[in-house]
């Protein structure tokens, strides 16, 4: 696991790149007819995210076995079902935005019907892509066969698209409990977390122990994550997040800080944050990028 | 070959109620939580299509192993894309239909969000249903990730979801020519019919040649059953269709009869009818059920 410890920064600065560069050979047009369809995917896949999930698999993957290269295929996937899901979440029917990252929304720029069709393309050619994944060691069918069915079940209707549904379905309902806050969010954000580093694990081999503590890590992660986005939301800077502050909470969403409150909302995050370590720590992987990675999720303004 | 030489009719009642059965039981909520959304799903999936892709895939195994539960989950897959395809078309952004076999449309019975969500639910659940399947003869790993890759194909960018963008990016236009509108066929429904094909002859463990021809057959039913759409469009009997003449047409869709005029969508129908069952001669699979339905998709009346 030496390429896992080294300074977080300095490993997003040498997966970053790889990442952009695989993203890009991967959403090509071949056929000039379908030439309307892949520019309304790539303007959304290629907008400069930060690619989080991509790196958490990365970072997954070379601590496991020292190298990434079997993943980045699947990472990348990732990163298209993640881009999909923000060109959907932002239609009109949804949450209505109109920018994304400084830039207008899919919808915005190619009209209704393309963005919900890039979205779709996304998503498919997700799987198109992992589908295609190269069978050389550690990758084996079977365990190719079973990350697919990860990152389906995590992006599905029991994860992220139920969250969605979910969380659609409560806009405005006054009454959340935490519970029902708790369960929005581990679908929503957490599931599909969980999935990309549960697809990594298996794709490199991990054994079952290391399976389940790493699901554990990536449930703790994504919660993690969830609520430092809840306190932009409250705390946001238009500057930092492009959202104004309260956007979300405006639109009548459940959020940790309205909920809960920001007091507890913060406690909880770092009670997570320590779950999450002592988890690392268990398995033998305190030191690596995995544990910073908790710190950044935890810590970032954007 | 036995199972595949009775007559079609008899054929499909046997079919319908093995894949109804099967849909049923996989798209099933197992958290009281995702209520909604399962609901959502299934008042599309399981209204009562005509099931012929999947009795395509069901026919294509029967006539190569003489058996087809191998396939079964992979055609209800492809009946889960198909379902999903059809609630995305019909949304206000798209052909903003409000009824679809005699019932409201999705996002008239769901709302928008809901109608988004429920397709991309469909198509996700799609994927996992196909990484769960048994891998027992004549499934075996590396044809289960081939059969994936082939849905993801034809259902992507460059198959169903580029047909879609290029018929959007083209309706209202005068000036549509014949290969273009071939085209956008090809892909809008010709490459799911063709990639349903091919995955169930691959997970039959079709030899290329075999894989080849029935490609070929693919391209040939696909073909037929869109000329026979755009045909019913000019014809069209609210009674069996469901929508009124011209529904297509009237919204600026360029259509065979539009294009080419109804006498030569109805030669270039029959044209491809005879390429079809060529085909199947030159396989020795004449007499099939495969034979029957390039008839069958060429004169039906829904």
């Amino acid at each position: 696991m030496t390429r896992s410890r080294v300074p977080l920064a300095q490993y997003m600065q040498a997966c970053r790149p790889e990442i952009e560069q695989r993203l890009d050979a991967l959403v090509r047009c071949a056929n000039e007819d379908s030439g309307r369809i892949y520019e309304a995917m790539r303007y959304s896949l290629l907008a400069g995210g930060k690619r989080i999930r991509a790196i958490l698999m990365m970072a997954v993957a070379d601590t496991l076995v020292d190298s990434h290269s079997h993943v980045l295929d699947a990472a990348c996937a990732l990163e298209m079902v993640h881009a999909y899901s923000l060109i959907h979440d932002d239609l009109p029917c949804m949450d209505n935005d109109d920018f994304r990252r400084g830039r207008p929304t899919s919808h915005r720029m190619f009209g209704e019907a393309m963005a919900v069709l890039a979205g779709d393309g996304l998503l498919t050619l997700a799987f198109d892509t992992l589908a295609r994944i190269a069978i050389e060691p550690p990758v084996t069918p079977e365990r190719l066969l079973s990350c697919i069915g990860e990152i389906a079940r995590g992006a599905g209707p029991d994860g992220m698209v139920g969250g969605q549904a979910l969380d659609i379905a409560n806009t405005g309902n006054l009454a959340i409990t935490k519970e029902l806050l708790q369960s929005i969010h581990s679908r929503k954000t957490g599931a599909l977390f969980r999935a990309a580093i549960r697809a990594s694990a298996i794709l490199s081999g991990a054994d079952e122990h290391t399976l389940a503590r790493l699901s554990r890590y990536g449930e703790a992660i994504g919660l993690i994550f969830q609520i430092r986005d809840d306190i932009l939301d409250v705390i946001g800077d238009a500057e930092k997040t492009g959202k104004p502050a309260h956007s979300d909470a405006a639109k009548g969403k459940a959020t940790y800080p309205s909920v809960v409150g920001m007091r507890e909302s913060e406690l909880l995050m770092s009670q997570v944050l320590s779950t999450g370590r002592r988890i690392l720590e268990e398995q033998g992987y305190a030191g690596t990028v995995l544990e910073e990675l908790l710190g950044y999720a935890a810590a970032r303004d954007f």
